[in-house]
């Protein structure tokens, strides 16, 4: 890779402009990568390469459904060989996910797959692709976000727990797997609250209640995430936890 | 519950005579429970339910797939309407799993989704199903076979590990949401090879390496199960391990 | 040993009747155990002593500092030889301890020692002469209390949570170590409040307000450790949780 | 705090210019800060802050015993009244601590009660003294060096393990008692060796078997001991390991 091509990264789970998904888009672009803005919703990405651009970065939008393998190859492949002068993906994260309480007695079959779905067979696909392509390279990292749910079920929370729980287990055995061949995987426990779009639009006075930094900024996030990327690898991460000054742990 | 009725238990996942799942039968049977052994193939279940009834107990074969639902609400309703004069059933067991090493580059997607099908999903269903029925009822058991891959994810074993700490939450968010409602839901940690039928055939080798007790024996790991069934619930175990005395870990 | 002698049990924190450290005195006893009851203060446990006696059993009592190196060698030296037709001891509990919600910033230098030295010194010096005469043997049973603050620091329970998990560590490493040459350590995690004599006495309306069996029955808790002790050593637990029903947790 | 001043950083556990607490006082004198560099000798001391100064970084020696209330009292005080036209310290690290494998039937009384005044009890003095001036002004950093030995016992490190989770249960009290007070507490367990003097001068060969970054390197570890000071409060670390790519874990 020569040093003037601007390395690509890939962020798996892109929606709202003030959503996670997003501000590690634009932590990446203004580290220097080309990004590849992934998620379901082709308005939503544009507005979010838009940004990036505007704000002197390099992206561009790749919808993508990361439940679906053939999606999952095309962007990897795009990853790997982006064009336009910029060298291979050298970061990918696995952000998708999604969250809600349900009774435990009420959670149907097809809901129970479809957190599984999305919340864990797709980091499965994101992670393997990328290892299929990152290891044969010996560096790059994969990033995966994980909740407090990741590491405890909690009543009403099976169907988010039992994917989050089942990521986790990817990552770590990615981690023991590809780290002594220089692919670098870690997984962030995000606990507590996110002050992104979603929560301030749907519960704004939530967001008001926790106070100033009662709910996790996104770019503080991000920013972590990208301290993950720059690691030394004599002495990596594999596993961090995130939650505001406030929270109850 | 009339107390000259024997009370039901059921236990899915049952195969050879020398595995787990007919150990935990022929222990409930034992105990003076009418077991439904619940399995996959029926000339196994069959033999297990002659030697329950050669040893004076009772049981019934119930052909179940544990990932396909109707299977599982039928199998449940069988069990609180036992017939026969048993009494309804306050013991439920799922045990189905499997495990086998794989590189993680060559998991195929349908093979990942087989192990959390198997693995997790099959756990859910029967999980909710038993609760259904059992928390109206403020009372019995529901028992979940983990292993060490349910704590850590290993190098090879992505697609085990992701769907049995999926089933590891289930039963946590399980105890946590119905353990005040009278039910008692466990998760018994198998760390270490069990001496049973398919290790025998496959790999006698392994257990004479191991030495006397150098695997689990399947009546003692039985024989927690049954602890765990009949203890007090002002001291209820959530989970607990089992390995052989020689097991690293 | 012969099969006609009584074998000896050790139970190392013994005070109230009401206690769990006198209950498991009585499991023990009644299981046909004679009985070495240690603890600090004479008369208490001559009490505990006069009830298994009078309940059929045998056991003495042995004043014991858990924390003094001497106390600690004399009544294990008596465990091994304990004369009067007794066998040398195959079980030994540690079950000291003490608890006290304290701000961090008012833990003084010779209080935050006082619990280290009651909560892990002392298991580790009955530990470590457990084993010095067990492992030999090739045999026997080594439990500890542990608490829910052994896996987690909550504020007010630092100088708690440092003693048990430090204990914790012991029973790990002893385990992994002792093992393998026959001895089994468990560690026994005690997660909500204990209805012994001390809350009977100083919170009874705690008691009352968790309602039946909201807290720990001592006989039900000494259910679980004998059962530890009588597992079989190709399934052995090392760590086990007890709580109320009810608890959250 | 006058923007123009330096603030101050103590670093607790500084022994050879090639050890993690010398890597720790050169980042932090590298991005601003005044250092207090305390540890037990004199001469080890003044080596590293002659270093710090010919690198045009700031800094004193302070002869520390951590185990002595004392003399953590006189450090704390210093580092809050640094005089010379430096600002209060905003930044604390506990990082002394030593290991060894001894047999546990080995381990005599007065050895495991030293492991745990260096590797706990120090940590609880600078933890409290470091709270008692920082919590009142509602800001600061106070970070533990950890070890895997903080969550797993092994065979021959009860004495490491027990002190270590010991004072992994104080960092996690800290965090969740102070946290919402504006202190942010924080524990880097450290899995593997470190590449630092110790171990290429008693193990040379041991560094070139484990191959370029097979060990820590002090200048990695030490910078995400940074970025744990510079995150933003809305988005705190508890915990984060580190360990080499090719360490197997």
């Amino acid at each position: 890779m020569t040093s003037s091509l601007k390395p690509t990264a890939v962020v798996v789970g892109v929606g709202a402009e003030q959503g996670l998904g997003a501000a590690l888009c634009r932590k990446f672009a203004s580290q220097g990568h080309h990004v590849l803005v992934a998620g379901r919703t082709q308005a939503k990405l544009s507005r979010v390469v838009d940004a990036l651009v505007a704000a002197g970065g390099s992206g561009e939008a790749v919808v993508t459904d990361a439940t679906k393998e053939a999606d999952v190859v095309r962007l990897l492949d795009r990853a790997m060989a982006p064009g336009n002068g910029f060298a291979p993906a050298d970061l990918v994260v696995f952000n998708a996910g999604n969250n809600r309480h349900i009774p435990f007695l009420d959670v149907d079959a097809a809901l129970f797959e479809e957190f599984w779905r999305v919340g864990c067979f797709g980091g499965f696909l994101v992670g393997r692709e990328a290892a299929r392509r990152l290891v044969p390279l010996g560096r790059g990292t994969v990033l995966f976000t994980g909740a407090s749910a990741s590491l405890r079920g909690k009543a009403g929370f099976a169907q988010f727990a039992a994917a989050k729980a089942g990521l986790r287990m990817i990552s770590q055995s990615m981690a023991r797997e590809f780290g002594p061949q220089g692919l670098h995987v870690a997984h962030v426990l995000i606990d507590g609250g996110i002050n992104g779009e979603r929560v301030r639009t749907l519960a704004p006075e939530r967001v008001k209640a926790l106070g100033e930094d009662g709910m996790l900024d996104i770019d503080a996030i991000a920013e972590t995430y990208w301290q993950l990327h720059r690691q030394h690898r004599s002495a990596w991460t594999q596993e961090v936890d995130l939650r505001p000054f406030k929270e109850s742990f």
